[in-house]
């Protein structure tokens, strides 16, 4: 793989990266489509990564289709697809690990210890074994993208990160390869979570709002939702995930609920 | 300095990385005559790395020539000489660090928390700057270089890790920086480590010994100069550390140890 990928880089090819854990959909695809504009190569991995999953997660059930991913990369035009096992990425006696400190303590680091060493770690593997020249993420995963920028910056990758933006269903929910596993009432009541950021995002463009008062006023909406039960509802600095106490100068507002068994995030940018 | 390291690559060099501390002696210009053959350009980093230093250990009064060590540079014809400052290695908000769990937790790890933690993640950083084939390690840091292996194989870092065999004194001492700190007494005293190390290297040749009478041995050697206090004796596997209880299929004999103010390391490999 990374004798490809090199020998891509001494053609003069710059290479654009999507690293994925397959079950692919608009939002990934939207990714390769920026990066076929973005590079002259486009190199997709699928990798179920097993370290970013705590003891009780979904690692056993994530929804896997390698042959209609392949399908999908075929269509889009991807030139390598990087399919590792997790013993290729974990051989015996496997004991690196990157952290980053500060931005992984609150919002989905909360619930979720050990997930973005994790993803820090297989980012980091897939960052040197594709050696890309650009790499592309969702900003539906807000937190990962602050925390992946800070790894670059801070481990002085060559990698420029792309953010692309939320691909949603008509109905505003977020596309997640975890949508899949929403029953059809949960299903209904999943896009509240959306609608309950969107309308918070509106009344701060009517001017900056206290933090207290807008997470107040997200959670009284997903309340009003009996199937969707809160994790969190946060307002943060885009920049370093800090805490806001107001939207005025620029803020994230996040969120993370679970309806049935599964868990969603989202999130809007309030410029 | 990124920029000029992927020019190097782009017009077909292989480059040869050897990251310093400065205070140059003749163990790192050996290492630069070997990257000199092993790679068609040689790049050379002096950087005391603030976070592999415990907050009691003598990262203020590390010795430090600049002018010398560029001349030396200069004498062996390196290609670039890379000399960052602290606030360019970790600028405000510096957040990700890199841990090799296991190997990090015995021998020199065991009285210095964190060191590896620093060792790992500067090399890493200086690995991603200088983009090297090839980086140059002395035998003298052992752990260190099974370390940085380990990290190079599970990060999937695209450097061969290449160790020089360990420069001595005429009397045997280990070249390192931290010799400069010895009085002429602790001077005279210090080629005790050593000696110690290569009578039982022969005693072991003669047939695998037992670890427990090996280390008594090497001890007792020890106590006899008075200025030595001893901090370890430990024999381990040389691919991953742990301990062995025999030295008969192959082994390294590693030890530290106080004279004065000053810590010292030492080892060898029995075959």
């Amino acid at each position: 793989m990374t004798v490809a990928a090199r020998r891509l880089k001494a053609l003069g090819e710059t290479t654009g990266f999507v690293p994925t854990m397959g079950y692919l959909h608009e939002g990934h695809l939207s990714l390769v489509r920026l990066s076929k504009k973005g590079a002259s190569s486009t190199i997709l991995s699928i990798f179920v990564n097993p370290t970013q999953f705590g003891p009780k997660e979904d690692l056993e059930k994530y929804p896997r289709d390698t042959e209609g991913d392949l399908e999908k990369c075929r269509s889009e035009d991807v030139d390598i697809v990087f399919m590792p096992e997790p013993g290729d990425m974990y051989p015996a006696g496997y004991g690196t690990y990157i952290t980053v400190d500060g931005i992984t303590s609150n919002l989905c680091g909360r619930s979720r210890p050990g997930h973005f060493k994790g993803v820090a770690t297989v980012v980091a593997k897939l960052f040197n074994i594709a050696q890309p020249d650009k790499a592309y993420f969702g900003q539906k995963d807000f937190q990962q993208t602050v925390i992946i920028r800070r790894m670059v910056r801070d481990l002085n990758m060559a990698v420029e990160i792309v953010v692309g933006p939320t691909l949603r269903e008509p109905d505003g929910l977020a596309m997640s390869s975890r949508n899949a596993y929403l029953k059809p009432d949960e299903r209904r009541a999943a896009p509240a979570l959306y609608q309950a950021l969107e309308s918070a995002r509106l009344r701060c463009e009517e001017g900056g709002v206290s933090t207290d008062l807008l997470t107040a006023q997200i959670l009284e909406k997903l309340r009003k939702e009996p199937l969707i039960e809160p994790e969190y509802v946060e307002v943060v600095s885009p920049e370093n995930l800090e805490p806001l106490s107001h939207t005025g100068g620029g803020a994230v507002i996040a969120a993370a609920v679970r309806i049935g068994v599964t868990r969603l995030i989202d999130n809007i940018i309030i410029s």
